[in-house]
């Protein structure tokens, strides 16, 4: 499933996208982890392929690897019409806009005329799980609402309904008068303030300017916000994630990730114009379809020295990080079955995105496919030094990454361990109460990023919340964390000598862990109020700890925040670049906002034989029945006794060419007459790299499938109700 | 499947094992290919790589990439002791051999009292086809004999019991005075010809001289042969094969890939004192198990040198070869329903060819794989370098092999050509017709390979034997041959030259098919009958090509021969310092002979997430339903009708670590008490490479489960008499 390159680099890079289109510097750069350890020094970059020269990509043919994932506003209507003999008129392309909603984190669609949605089960698995009653949990037993009156409010749900997109590019361009980079910066943020302001105010939407080819372009987004949101249905978790953590990632699969809500408007269910009307044939193989979501973060405008510094220095430290802390939480697991329920979540997490950065590792280990971004890099600079005006505008970009990214990876050890991270919650308090009141003094945009505007009033928030500490896996953590940094980092590193003062890792992190008081929420509240004059008065030994690495800490601190500044300036040119190349013929990275991708029903070779399009219910039995119905494949008691109510043949899930990525997740997949046939929930592992570069041989979005939904509805849930009205045979909710 | 491993690497390397066992030049070289275009020259070997020490093998850890295919006269009792905690007594050795039979290309075992035998359906289709009566077709309705008078005589199958083993290196040895290679050659044969005949004239047996570690050790095999055996189930070739050529070679897999056949001794069941017992437990996940059984053939002792020329030469040519003979069979395919028919087996043993090499190919280009090679070749050169004895007797051996190899890759491509390989049954007449009368002029020994003893005999047999010729055919195959040749050879070589006299390769083709008389079995035997004068005199077009060729492709065809019996000398060498340095702790290569393997039942890391160590029939059903049923994934009717009587949580096949290779199609899989618990079809796609080095990752074995067989002979083929017989709910088979 997409679950956690949603709940995670969702989490973590829609953030980021959010938080850098609204900023202009969208830099592609993929979220920095909680790893802790660094890989070996980057490699020299090896010498770029004498390329091929690469066709400029033309509507009919654009450059597949940059994939397929279409802005509303610029169709490839001639290439899908000379690919599919198809091409929608505006009139479809609106309706299914306006069929497309956003949710916190996900994509979902207006399914019904009564206004049902429907999203995957982790999309709104925190809304099952509030909305359920003190003696049940919805989340493990599931819900179907017998009648309207049963359906229960999301305390936290909205839907945003994307209205219309304006291109903002020469507006925001133009409020930029300054010629330091800084100041460059602050005017043109300010600009899209003010027009997402203006427009908040004079359309009574909600309103987002968003970043396009790393700051190529700018458009402005206006959203009918619905905030009223009830749960419908959501099946067990287990049926929903059926495979666990295993199959995460994987196809063939057979999971129920499903879960319907439904809109409602001044109280009563909304009465939708829009929405998708439902297949009852569904997909088949050799289908076209098409996919409507939010896709969050893609990497596919990186140049090859970031891509070099992914794969050489960022993603093996993260990895490694993993590791460790998998390490700790297993082993504290291992103690008793209590236990093994309380890490389950984390450790669930931690392994997911261990496994998800393995594949996009994997990608960018793959010579095939680093030669490919080689050989269009070269194609690109060569058609860019070959214009004198786009020469002089951005010739220089790569080279000024490359310098970064080289400079970055020779400090990347000491900026991750001075910088505290790697998983201990202690050390991070420390970190934070040490540095707040230094950074608060300073004007918001000099400070360092993370303590600037919001995201400090949420780390006093974090810092000052009653939550516990296990100082058991506190210790074990810095323990871990300790013993990494002693092979890393030279002997004499001031923290490597501040945090073990001649003990070994074990022993000074027992002694750290059960000497601070920073466990306490109403010690660190008193450091936070007591201000600079308190912090350096403590005579906590983390807090001791923090402060003897503060001023080295800072200038690292600082010397990567203004090399990524660097990084983000050169992206921005590299995105206008593309876009003053090739034009709009190449879609933009993913940025979180609605787009639609093409895609064809289709299995795929898979280790030496055929991955089938499609599975059916006897593959879930199947594949329960395989592993003893142990654990991650142990089916929910409805599903044991209800079986013999199937027709075991029935289409559960299917996968597709299309082009998704985390944000995707609960994504309505369509067929030409715009019915659903599907429901988008996660990637193979084979399409992991598609991060990077997108291919099709045997990547596969995975989505379940229009006519599982249906019979699961009927056979398992008895919503005869909801059934009917997804395919039509109520005229209303009511 | 191990259906093409065995069905052809075994039909062509167990031949080429026994062939080259019984004259004691075992090279343990992979059979030469219909192939016929070169890949391209090998390249330079990469320098060695800088190895670790690698840790002589001990009883307890011999050097895992060798694998596991013991001889019974040398299991590695302490090694299994300390591996399992198991080491079994002499008494359970002896029972165990005596319960393994070698049938024709395949392994068996006796599994009752009464002489069941089990073994895999597609090693015993050419008897179920033969006893098939007029009306019905046994391999593709299912047989199950409802009493022993219904029991069917396979009209040319035995099984061969191992009775005994006696080392005869000694012997051998010292029958070998002269020092010329050729006379070397002479006398060592002369003496395994002598102590076969004296062990067969004297106790009665089938007696046979097995060279073991490419010639380093010499071992007389004495088996008891048992002639009248009879057909007592086999279920439709479509549950057996279940998937077919997509899933031939792969794992989750669901084929009931069993026939029982049953042993008669003047004419009654076979009383068998040493047989398997049934396990009514079967393989469970970690369960220790042995396998027992006849593998083909491995190259685990090559040399360096020699990989890469299989890896740069040979396999690419191989595989070239298969690509363009399967685009002419899909293309003759493709005309009718009737012609997809007519080549369907064909298109499925070359696509089979294709997937095996292209495996074992996989395992040559992981750089992993060769570097293990490497290391361990070059530890193992270091060891004998440092004896003055060893040195003087094999250190030079390697390169001497290095440099045959070498000049057979500069002669590989007229080799190919000139040698008429290609698939045109036309050209290879020709070609043998020209040479027959030349070299059987010669003293047998003198002749070219193929032209030996028995060997020519077969030949003149298949020359005058009254088989169609499908013109059609034969014109695409020359056509797409010389198309490759004119891609290949120079110009002005000769056999492009006199082939194509100025046209096209297509009119080429089509003019020497046309006007050819070698389609008529008469006319071939007019011309073998005629002998040189008939050949010179004759006007055929196709026997000028021939005669125009010869002399070049003589000289070419002696010089490779005389290159491989270096390659085959040395290699005997390299077998002696291996056996010299390491001892038995090291199993030899595969040699179609009695071997036990042990291992572990366990699934392993799969795509991404984990294959489960067994499936179950819910599996079955779902594979078929997931492709509608259609194809390789039709479920015969019965399988239809009866499915609700299955428990359907049954295991059907499972997975082990056990090493096999082509040969041990139809191998018992035991536990400890030597019951059996499973039955060996196939290996999954990630163990091709262990042809080359032994891994256990993710290579396993596949098996059809000991419940599963009981289940379906119950309920599927109403066979209480025979499961019973299986289960020894029955005193005796009467």
């Amino acid at each position: 499933m997409l679950q956690s390159a949603s709940l995670r680099s969702r989490r973590l890079a829609i953030g980021a996208a959010l938080l850098l289109a609204a900023t202009g510097c969208a830099s592609g750069r993929a979220p920095s982890s909680g790893g802790t350890a660094a890989g070996p020094p980057a490699a020299a970059p090896a010498p770029v392929v004498a390329p091929a020269p690469i066709p400029t990509p033309t509507a009919a043919a654009p450059l597949k690897e940059f994939g397929t994932m279409w802005t509303f506003d610029a169709p490839p209507l001639e290439y899908w019409k000379a690919r599919y003999g198809f091409a929608p008129d505006q009139a479809w392309l609106d309706h299914v806009r306006m069929a497309s909603v956003r949710i916190p984190g996900c994509s979902a669609s207006i399914v019904s005329a009564g206004g049902l949605v429907m999203t995957n089960h982790h999309c709104a698995r925190k809304c099952t799980a509030e909305v359920s009653p003190p003696d049940t949990n919805y989340v493990e037993r599931g819900f179907a609402a017998r009648s309207l009156s049963d359906e229960k409010r999301c305390p936290d749900m909205w839907a945003d309904q994307l209205q219309s997109i304006e291109d903002v590019t020469a507006r925001v361009r133009g409020a930029v008068a300054a010629t330091a980079p800084q100041a460059q910066v602050e005017q043109r943020d300010a600009e899209i303030e003010r027009i997402q302001r203006e427009c908040a105010s004079s359309m009574g939407l909600n309103c987002q300017v968003v970043s396009f080819y790393q700051g190529g372009m700018y458009s402005l987004y206006r959203y009918k916000r619905f905030d009223d949101i009830r749960l419908v249905m959501a099946p067990e978790v287990s049926i929903a994630f059926f495979g666990g953590d295993p199959d995460n990632f994987t196809y063939p699969r057979y999971d129920l990730d499903l879960t319907l809500l439904r809109i409602y408007e001044n109280g009563r269910p909304l009465q939708a114009k829009d929405y998708l009307k439902w297949s009852a044939r569904g997909a088949q193989e050799n289908d076209v379809v098409f996919v409507t979501g939010n896709p969050g973060s893609t990497g596919r405008l990186l140049t090859v020295s970031q891509l070099e510094y992914l794969r050489d220095v960022q993603y093996p430290a993260q990895l490694a990080g993993y590791a460790r802390q998998l390490a700790v939480l297993r082993e504290l697991a291992s103690r008793s079955p209590e236990a093994a329920r309380q890490f389950q979540n984390d450790i669930f997490s931690l392994a997911n995105s261990e496994k998800a950065v393995t594949g996009y590792l994997a990608g960018l280990r793959d010579s095939t496919i680093m030669a490919r971004k080689r050989a269009f890099e070269a194609d690109f600079r060569r058609r860019v030094a070959a214009d004198p005006q786009l020469r002089a505008r951005f010739g220089g970009a790569w080279d000024a990454i490359a310098a970064a990214e080289r400079e970055l990876t020779s400090l990347a050890r000491q900026a991750r361990y001075h910088g505290f991270a790697g998983g201990s919650q202690l050390l991070t308090y420390a970190a934070q109460l040490v540095r707040i009141p230094v950074e608060s003094a300073k004007p918001d945009s000099l400070r360092l990023p993370a303590y600037r505007g919001p995201a400090l009033d949420a780390m006093r928030g974090a810092l000052t919340a009653d939550a516990p500490v296990d100082a058991e896996r506190e210790k074990l953590l810095l323990a871990t964390q300790l013993r990494a940094a002693q092979k890393e980092l030279p002997p004499d590193d001031p923290f490597l000598q501040a945090a073990l003062g001649g003990r070994s890792p074990e022993v000074a992190a027992e002694r750290l862990v059960s000497e601070t008081k920073l466990g306490s929420a109403a010690a660190r509240r008193a450091l936070l109020d007591g201000g600079a004059a308190a912090v350096t008065a403590s005579s906590d030994p983390l807090i001791a700890l923090a402060r003897a690495v503060d001023p080295l800490n800072r200038q690292i601190a600082a010397r990567v925040a203004r090399l990524n500044d660097v990084i983000s300036a050169n992206a921005e040119l590299v995105g206008q670049a593309i876009f003053a190349v090739y034009g709009k013929t190449l879609p933009p990275d993913a940025t979180f906002t609605l787009r639609i991708s093409d895609g064809v029903v289709k299995g795929y070779p898979m280790n030496g034989t055929i991955a089938p399009y499609k599975t059916t219910f006897y593959g879930l039995y199947a594949r329960s029945a395989a592993f003893d119905d142990k654990g991650a494949f142990d089916i929910p008691p409805r599903w044991e006794t209800r079986r013999d109510r199937l027709d075991m043949t029935t289409p559960y899930n299917f996968v597709s060419t299309n082009d998704i990525i985390g944000g995707n997740s609960g994504s309505p997949v369509i067929d030409r007459e715009a019915q659903v046939v599907g429901l988008i929930f996660d990637g193979n592992i084979e399409s992991l790299p598609n991060r990077f570069i997108f291919t099709d041989e045997v990547a596969r979005a995975v989505s379940v499938h229009s006519r599982g939904v249906i019979e699961a509805l009927r056979k398992m849930y008895d919503a005869g109700r909801i059934a009917d009205e997804l395919e039509g045979k109520r005229a209303s909710a009511l």
